[in-house]
Parts: structure tokens; C-alpha cells; sequence
């Protein structure tokens, strides 16, 4: 049995029966078995105790929508609308792709978002097998998902389908359960309607939850009623989608009537604030899902409409924008948004056991430098958390009870040769 | 002469002859005599040669607003309306602010802006002088400002003039010329009509420009109407104040009259999009500033409504903001938000040999670490350091052609001693 002792330190839990305290956490292989003031005997046989002076310990965050081989076409197109954006832009490059690209643009990404502090995140995209394999390796939490879109040949459509079946099948529960799979139609834009009915189906077939991108500009939103006749809740709930358990990204224009319909099927909202900014998509009416208690987590979106993956900047944006917005200083509350980010995103991708520091859980976790200027005074630790902190000053990171970041340092994957090969494919995506 | 050569690097001039190269730089003394692609010779006698290989560099970011030493009330009040914030929680602590807090809360603060890239800043507070002693020592380039709040006795209201000009007279131009000094009444809401006239014509004999706070939330616009029948712009118009050079902080709810009188006195916007959003104060028009041709830079106000003191991230809130406000996915990019942080910063303040890189300006830059995930793929620069970047990308920071940080320590203030005076003041002041 391996047990560490992380000593000393000052904790957010997340645990609302004890949100705060200095003191001391236990981990037992994978899993927290301790957190409280009391220290634990220093005669036990420790693997290893880790200083926690000056750090803040807090759960990892979630991100819950990304496509981290896009990290490759980072700048690539800034500030276009989205549409032009897609079709002009990301799409035709995106289809040249390989599976090689894949593997190399979400390593990048994971080697990212893990010294930034994230440890779980959802990703949509192709070539699902060499991400899964990626996160398998780096030891990070995946929930993933291969995205369809369906404006293709009936035959290319069932291929796709299959694909997307097989990889949900394959990955589902793997790496030590490290690894969960979902069913995604990319976009009721992307899918005609008796496509993403397939979809529900294959979700249904295989138990699993649906993700998908929905409401995201205006100009969606109107296309839908003029092609269907519904908006895109309506639209989504007609077709099934809602009878499972369902996770929807930006839903950034609904109705009073669609977030009841949200709340009523209990469908997940990940917010993507700074993605939906950077493409002028707007601004998505969080005070009022979280009024109506719809499940809203943080998603950073690719790194091609962000452009990074700091899961920090997304609390804080969650935080400061809906308050400018609504005029009312008290909207997202700094509590509000960390929350988002780690117990309430672990929640929304169907993670139990995650996104709290309490004994019983599995010990995903991370430190921070908590000995800066921009942390002082030392208190008010959340409001520094969600307010001045960014990805950087996360020092440590461990998920399912093991270390992956050490000061600063990525140890399962290697940075310099992710670069030189994330280089490379850089350079052959854009020649010529 | 002590010449330096930084070669090998990307550099980010703002100089619209020559804005992007990988090249080299010289700095003799106090000055930057060449950039350009090509090599200076060897064998001259160099003081000193900096490896440029993985990073970009820049002009130092100017800070075109800032109240240094609130960061010892960083998380002190979140969440709180303007008013609230100001009469119940600021206003009460700032109260027993001695010297010496001022002292310790500033030199934090400078701390964290040159750490995090700031070179020039503005700070309008009280106990000036200890704020001007930190700035000579620190080796930083301050544009400070007594701002004083006219809702006292005539005898105080006399008495705090007298200090705010004797501060303006005494350190204007000193310390190399770093430290430049302005008036300031704090706000036409703070200042009754006969005193801003009487700091207005304070500013006229000492030939120093203005600095105040100006239609920051709509309630105050409303009120300026219905005491003085004048929404604030036209209120400082007929006080004369615009008949001086004069920079505004927040500038948030304007009229398109009132823009128009802006750019007809040429005054000057601070822009600070982050503290607007935490205090719900609204969204500043900036597309349309920028339209009508008003020179708008970026401030992050003080760390008590921001709550970090990082330019990179005001800069990329002013290019995402807008654009999600707008639904223009075009509105303020990547380089304009970028000039806001730098060249028009400098401007802003009334700094004409800063904000560039160019032969004959002053040798203010900064240099970013580039060899991070998070700048891949290596290209797209501007568009990494305003979507991407933030002030713990920064490794080293030059004023006045003097190193002030190098590989992220600051070499001329003490940030431990500081750091456990902050923490005896912050103590101080919350006891009881």
C-alpha cells in the first residue's frame, strides 16, 4: 500500500461540511483516505511526505469541451466570425490532418493542460484512438468522444457512425477507468435529423452519455427554425437526444423555455466563455442556468478560438463577465465559478469520485504557488484562486493518486520531443 | 558608453516600418540604437551579449491606471457594487492607511508589474512620496498623481491641494527623468465644481496634465445630471478641465456627444476592462472610441477590483470583450490591443521616447519565455502574446536601459523583506 502525506499545507476541498482549513491529506494509492487538521502519525510507513508550505492544495480542474489537436492552428485564424471561421479556415486544413497530427497536437495540449492544473477534460474530435492512447500514457482523466459530422454520403455517414461506436467501446472504462467514452453528433447543424437519431440509438445500445455542440451563434439558432422548423432544444429534445444523459457545449442563446426544457431533462451546460467571445459568439445566460439549477461546468474550446488551454482564465472570465453583463456585482460569485471549475465539471462528464479533496475519493489534485505577490495578503485563498490566479503557478499535479507534474515539469510525457513533432506537423499542414 | 546586444531573438518592435524580424537589438546606455536583421560586429567591446534564442521581445506594457498600494485589500471585497465597495469597504481601511502601508503596498505591487512585463505605470494615491521612493528605487517608470477627494472642509480641501502640488512639483522629471507627475481631482463625484476648478488651474500653473476617474457606472452619470444638470463629460468640459491634457480612467458610459467632445480635447481613455466586469460597472464603448479616433490604453485599476496587476490579460480582455459585446468577431484585434498595452499606453502618458522599438527610443522592453506549449506553433506572436501569454511568461524586464528582472527576480527591490512587511501591515490593519 502506498501512502503519502501531503503536510502543511492550506486546502480548498470543495467539501461544503469543510471547505477550508490548513492542515494535512492523506493519499492511499489512487485514493484520498484523510483531509484535516490533525496530523496523521509520522511513525507510519510513508512512501513519500510532500511539504505543503506555501501551497495551496485544490482539486484538479475539469475541462469539459476541448479538441486538443487543434492546439496545431492555434493563431492560425483569429478574429473571424464563426461560420467563415469553420468552413473557410479550420475545416480544410483540419482535413488534412493524419492520425499523426492527432497524436502530436493533444499531446501538446495535454502537456498543457496538465501543468495548468487540469486533470480531467472532454475532448471531440477524429482519430479518437490516438488520443485515448495519448491520455492513457500521460496519465490524465479523458472523457472522449469521436465528433460526426454528418453532411456526408449515406455510406460515409455509417462508416463514421461505426467509427465513432467502436472507439466509445473500445475506450469505455479503460486506464483504470482513467478513460470514459461518450456519443457525439457535432453540431444539429452539421447532422441532419434522422443522422443524430442513429446516434441516439448507438448511445442508447451502448449505455452512453451524448455530447454535442448546440446554440452557439444566432445565426444557428435561426437556421435551425428555418430548416426544422424548432429551435435547437426543441429541435435536440424531439429527436431523442435529451432521453439520454446529455452534455451540451456553449448553448450560448436560449429562451426562458429551452432552459426549462434544459433543467427538466437535466442536460448539461459546459460554458465556454472566452471561446465564445474570441468569436463573437456572445454571451450565454449562466446567472440565469444556475438560478434555473442546470448543471453548468467550464470548457476552454480548442486552442484555435481561445487560445489557450488555462482553465483559470475561464473561471475568471465566468466570473467577471456575467457580472458586467447583468450589472449586478453579486452574479457568479468567485465560489460560484471554482466550483464550475472542478466539483460541478466533474459532475457534468459523470465523474463520482473526482473534483473534491474528502476521504473515499479518487486523489486528482493539484498544487499552486501560493508564495507570489499576486497571492498576498495570505487569505482569502478562493477569491485569489478565481480572481488573479492563472495556469502557471501550478507547481504539482497528481491524478488517480499519481504524480504527473513535478515543479513545473510534465513526467509522462516528454515537452522537447512533443514540440520538434508538433513542429513538423505544423510545417507540413502549411506547406504549399 | 555600456553597450548591450541582444541577438537571435523574435522580436515585436510596434515600429509600423519594421514590426515583426528575428534580428538583433542594441542598447547603449539608457537607449536602444539599433534593431534590425542584421548582425552587429563581434568585436566590438560588448558589456554584455543576451541570448534571444525562444523568446519574443517586446516594449515594455504601460499600465495607464493603477491605486499601487490597495494590494494589501487584494480579495478584502469582492462581489460588492461600486458605491458599496467604495463608502463601506474601501474607503473605512484605506482610512488608517499609514506611510509605511502605502509604502510596503506599493512596492508589492511594483513587484508584481515588472515581473509580469509592466515598465511605465500610473498610480494616483496618497502618501505620493513614499509611492515616488519606491518607483526611483525600483527602477521603474512611474506617471503618479495625489488624487484628491474634495468632500472635506475648505481648510482640508486647501491643505490637500497643497500636498498634491508640492508632490507634482517635487518629483516631476526626477530620477532620470522616470517619474513624471499629473493633478488629480479624484472624480466629478468625489470633487465639488469649485475645487476641480481650483485643481484645474493648479495644473495650468505647474504646466502638468490631469488625471481623474470619469463616468465609471451609470449611477454616477445619473447623478452628476441631476446635481450639476450635465452628464460628467460636459461637466469637466465647462470646469476647464479638457482645456489641459487629460488622461480619464473607465470612461464606461458615454454618449456619442460625449465621444465626440473627447476626441475634440483630445482626452485620453484608460481603459480597464477588468475591473469594469468585477464591479458590474458595464462595458466601456472602445470599438467606437477607436473609431472616432480617441487615444485609448489599458489600466487594471487597482488589485482590490481586479484582482491581479497582469497586463496581458487586460490586453486580451479588451480583444475578446468587445468582440462578444459587439457580435463582431473583427472588433479590437490582436495588434490593437496590443498598441493599447504598449505604444498608446506610453502616449497616453504623455511618453514619447517609449512604447517602441527603435533606434533612439528609450531602451524600455521585456522579454517572454516562447519556448512554452502554449506558444506553439512558433509563429503568430501577436496573436500568442495577446490570446495566449500572461505576465508569468515574462523572464526579464529592461527600464531606461537597466535590467530590472532577470529570469523572473526582480533585482532592485527585496520581494521576501517586502513580503513580510506587507504581511505585518495587512495584520495591522484587519486587527480589531
Amino acid at each position: 500500500m502506498k501512502k503519502r502525506w501531503i503536510r502543511n499545507a492550506s486546502f480548498i476541498t470543495m467539501d461544503e461540511e469543510n471547505p477550508f482549513l490548513t492542515g494535512h491529506m492523506v493519499i492511499e494509492n489512487d485514493r484520498i483516505t484523510y483531509v484535516g487538521t490533525e496530523s496523521p502519525d509520522p511513525a507510519t510507513d510513508w512512501e513519500e511526505i510532500i511539504d505543503g508550505k506555501n501551497k495551496i492544495i485544490m482539486p484538479g480542474l475539469v475541462n469539459t469541451h476541448n479538441h486538443a489537436a487543434m492546439s496545431l492552428l492555434r493563431g492560425y485564424a483569429d478574429d473571424l466570425n464563426l461560420q467563415v471561421w469553420l468552413q473557410e479556415k479550420m475545416w480544410p486544413i483540419e482535413g488534412k490532418f493524419t492520425s499523426q497530427d492527432v497524436q502530436v497536437g493533444t499531446s501538446l495540449s495535454v502537456i498543457e493542460m496538465l501543468k495548468g492544473g487540469t486533470t480531467s477534460f472532454v475532448d471531440m474530435y477524429d482519430h479518437m484512438g490516438e488520443v485515448a492512447g495519448v491520455v492513457e500514457i500521460s496519465g490524465m482523466r479523458g472523457c472522449l468522444t469521436r465528433g460526426v459530422i454528418g453532411l456526408v454520403p449515406p455510406d460515409v455517414q455509417q462508416a463514421k457512425l461505426e467509427d465513432a461506436m467502436s472507439f466509445a467501446r473500445d475506450w469505455h472504462g479503460k486506464a483504470n477507468g482513467r478513460i470514459t467514452t461518450m456519443m457525439s453528433p457535432h453540431a444539429p447543424y452539421t447532422c441532419p435529423p434522422d443522422y443524430i437519431t442513429k446516434i441516439v440509438q448507438a448511445a442508447h445500445d451502448l449505455d452512453l452519455p451524448l455530447h454535442t455542440h448546440m446554440s452557439e451563434s444566432l445565426a444557428e439558432v435561426e437556421d435551425n427554425v428555418k430548416q426544422y422548423g424548432d429551435r435547437p432544444v426543441e429541435h435536440l429534445r424531439r429527436l431523442g437526444v435529451f432521453d439520454r444523459p446529455t452534455l451540451v457545449a456553449h448553448a450560448v442563446h436560449l429562451t426562458d423555455e429551452e432552459i426549462d426544457i434544459m433543467k427538466q431533462y437535466d442536460v448539461r451546460v459546459s460554458h465556454n466563455p472566452g471561446s465564445n467571445l474570441k468569436l463573437a459568439s456572445g454571451i450565454a445566460r449562466v446567472p440565469d442556468l444556475l438560478r434555473a439549477g442546470v448543471l453548468v461546468s467550464l470548457g476552454t474550446d480548442s486552442s484555435a478560438s481561445n487560445n489557450n488551454l488555462d482553465m483559470f482564465e475561464e473561471m475568471r472570465l465566468a466570473a467577471l463577465l456575467h457580472k458586467g453583463i447583468s450589472g449586478d456585482p453579486t452574479a457568479v460569485p468567485a465560489m460560484a465559478a471554482l466550483r464550475m471549475g472542478t466539483i460541478d465539471g466533474a459532475k457534468s462528464i459523470w465523474l463520482k469520485e473526482t473534483g473534491m479533496l474528502k476521504a473515499g475519493m479518487k486523489a486528482d489534485f493539484i498544487a499552486l504557488d501560493a508564495d507570489q505577490p499576486h497571492f498576498y495578503p495570505r487569505t482569502h485563498f478562493v477569491s485569489h484562486v478565481v480572481y488573479s490566479a492563472s495556469a502557471k503557478d501550478v507547481t504539482d499535479v497528481w491524478v488517480d493518486g499519481k504524480q504527473l507534474v513535478r515543479k513545473g515539469e510534465c513526467l509522462t510525457l516528454d515537452e522537447e520531443k512533443v514540440k520538434a513533432e508538433f513542429t513538423a506537423s505544423y510545417e507540413r499542414l502549411t506547406k504549399g
